[in-house]
C-alpha cells in the first residue's frame, strides 16, 4: 500500500514538471544568411521526426514533447544531420533552490561515489558558472554525503542556464554535419551486385546527406527481380531512410534514372565507387549529369568503419 | 686529448656497424598478385627516393644506405604512400650478447629513468620474444641501474628478429595507403582562384595518390599569368611533388587538358570541389573523362586538418 502510494506521487510529480530535449547544433564558420537557412531547415527536419517544433534559445533548440516519448524521440533525433549533441533535461526556474532540488533528484536515482556539477551559461543570468557549481555541489554533498571529484567522477550533473535552467546528466553525441535539404537534390545509384557494393552506395548516400543534400535513391528494376534481399541488406537500405533519404525509385536503366532524376531537380548523381572499382559500374554510366564520387579515396577499412558509425 | 680519442673511436665504431632503415608497409586484405604488385611498386618508389633498393625480409623492407643520409632519407620516405612506419635501426647478429650490447649502446645515449624492451619476431628464431625481453631487460638494469616500467616508460628499446636482429628506439608513423602508380593515371586540375581552392586541389591530388594513382597535375595558363604565387602557395604545390606527383603541365583550357591527359593515359580527372562549390568550377568542366570528386563530402575543417596531416 505504502509503495503504491509513493509511485503515484512520483507519476504526478513527473507530469507537472517540464521535461525537454536540449538540441545542440552548428558547424563552425556558418555565418549570416547561411546560419539562418541552416537553423530553419534543421527545425523543419526535427519537426518531421518529433511531431513538434522546437523553441529557439541562445544557440540551442529546446523540444517539448510527452515525457513518455523522450527516449525514443532522442534516439531518432540522433539520425538528424546538423545536430551535434542531445540531452534529456528537466527545465526549472532560474532559482538556485529549484536547481538544487532538481540536481538532488537526478542524483538520487543513480549509484555513484563521486560527482561533479558542470554549469554553463548561454545567457548571462543568475550568477557566474563557478558559483553555481560550487553552491549546488555543496548542497549535493550535504544531502548525500558523496564526494566531489572534478576529474572522471562517477556522475556528472550538468546545469545549463538560458531563459530557464536545465538540469541533466547525459550528452548524447550525434553526427553534426549540415541539415538534409540545405544543399539541393542529388540522385544516388544503389549498386546491389553484392553486400560490399550495396554498403558503398548506402555510405555514399549518407555522406552526401551529411553535407546537406537531399538524396533520391534509385534501384535498377533488373536487380530487384534477380536478387533476394537478406535481412542485412534491408537494414542497410533502411539506414538511408532513417537519415532522411527519399523513397527508393525503381528504374530500368540509366536513361530512365536520368529522366526521373532531372524531374526531381537533382543537380548531380552520386555513386559509391572507390578507385579500385572505377573501371566497373562507373564506366557503364553514360549521363550528362555531374557524377559525384564521395568514396573515391576511401579504402575498405575506412568504408566499413564509417558505415558502422552511422548504424 | 682524451676526449678527441674517444670521439675517434666512436666514429670508427659507427662506420663498421650496420645501420639500416626498417620499412613497414601493408594494407589489410591485400592478397596474392595484388600484394606482389604492391611490394614491387613500393620498392620502385623507395628506390627512386633513397637511391638504393631495399632488401625484402618477412613482411618488411630493410634499406641499407650511408649512415650520414639516414635521417634525411627517413624524412623523405615518410612521404612515400604505402609505408606505414619507419625505424632507423642497428643490424646485429642473432646473438643475445650482441643484441644486449647494442641495446645498452642505445640506452647510453639517452636520458631516462624507466625503460622497457619490446621484442618482436617476424621469423621464429633465437628464442621467444618474452624471453628476449626479460633477458635483455635484466642486462640493461644490471648495467645502468634503471628501472623497467612496462606502461609509459621514458625509453622503449625495440628488438626485431628476422634473419638478423634489429635494435632501435623509434617508430616513425607514416601515411600508409597504396604505392603511387599501382592504380593507373589520373589528371588533376589545380584550381588557383584563391588559397582555399588551391589547397582543395592539392588535397584531392594527395588523396588520389594515397589510393595508388599517378597524378598528372594541370594548371591553366591564364591563371599562371594573372597570379603571383605566395610562398605558401609554392609550398602547397611542392607537397604534390614531394609525394610523387608528376611535373605540373600548363594548358590553356579544358580541351587542351583533356587532349594532353589522354596522351598521358589518364583514365580520370580529379577535382577538389566540395558540395558547396559544386556549382562553381565543376559545372564549367565539359569533358568526356570520368570526373572524380574525392572531397565532395568533406567540410572546411576536415579539409584543413587532412591537409595539415600531409605537410
Amino acid at each position: 500500500m505504502q509503495k503504491q502510494h509513493t509511485n503515484m506521487n512520483y507519476t504526478i510529480r513527473q507530469m507537472t514538471d517540464t521535461e525537454a530535449i536540449i538540441i545542440r547544433y552548428g558547424e563552425i564558420a556558418l555565418k549570416g544568411k547561411n546560419r539562418i537557412n541552416f537553423e530553419n531547415k534543421l527545425l523543419d527536419n526535427i519537426e518531421r521526426i518529433a511531431k513538434a517544433r522546437p523553441k529557439r534559445t541562445s544557440g540551442r533548440f529546446i523540444l517539448y514533447i510527452d515525457a513518455k516519448d523522450m527516449q525514443k524521440t532522442a534516439e531518432k533525433l540522433k539520425k538528424v544531420f546538423g545536430i551535434t549533441s542531445l540531452s534529456i533535461a528537466k527545465e526549472v526556474d532560474l532559482d538556485m533552490d529549484k536547481i538544487g532540488s532538481e540536481a538532488l533528484e537526478r542524483a538520487k536515482g543513480r549509484r555513484f561515489r563521486t560527482f561533479r556539477i558542470t554549469a554553463q551559461r548561454t545567457q548571462k543570468r543568475l550568477k557566474p558558472s563557478p558559483d553555481i557549481e560550487r553552491e549546488i555541489g555543496a548542497y549535493i554533498v550535504e544531502k548525500t554525503g558523496k564526494k566531489v571529484k572534478l576529474k572522471d567522477p562517477d556522475l556528472e550533473i550538468f546545469i545549463e542556464i538560458s531563459e530557464h535552467a536545465y538540469v541533466f546528466t547525459e550528452k548524447m553525441q550525434c553526427h553534426g554535419g549540415l541539415p538534409v535539404g540545405i544543399e539541393g537534390n542529388v540522385a544516388l545509384i544503389i549498386e546491389e551486385k553484392n553486400k560490399k557494393e550495396l554498403d558503398k552506395s548506402i555510405l555514399a548516400g549518407l555522406l552526401m546527406m551529411k553535407r546537406g543534400c537531399n538524396i533520391y535513391p534509385f534501384r535498377y528494376s533488373s536487380m530487384k527481380a534477380s536478387m533476394k534481399k537478406s535481412a542485412n541488406d534491408k537494414k542497410s537500405l533502411k539506414l538511408l531512410e532513417d537519415y532522411g533519404a527519399k523513397t527508393i525509385v525503381i528504374a530500368k536503366d540509366i536513361n530512365e534514372i536520368q529522366t526521373k532524376a532531372l524531374k526531381m531537380q537533382c543537380r548531380a548523381l552520386a555513386i559509391g565507387n572507390t578507385i579500385g572499382n572505377l573501371s566497373g559500374p562507373h564506366k557503364e554510366i553514360e549521363t550528362d549529369m555531374v557524377i559525384l564520387t564521395p568514396l573515391i579515396s576511401y579504402n575498405e577499412k575506412e568504408i566499413s568503419e564509417k558505415l558502422k558509425g552511422f548504424r
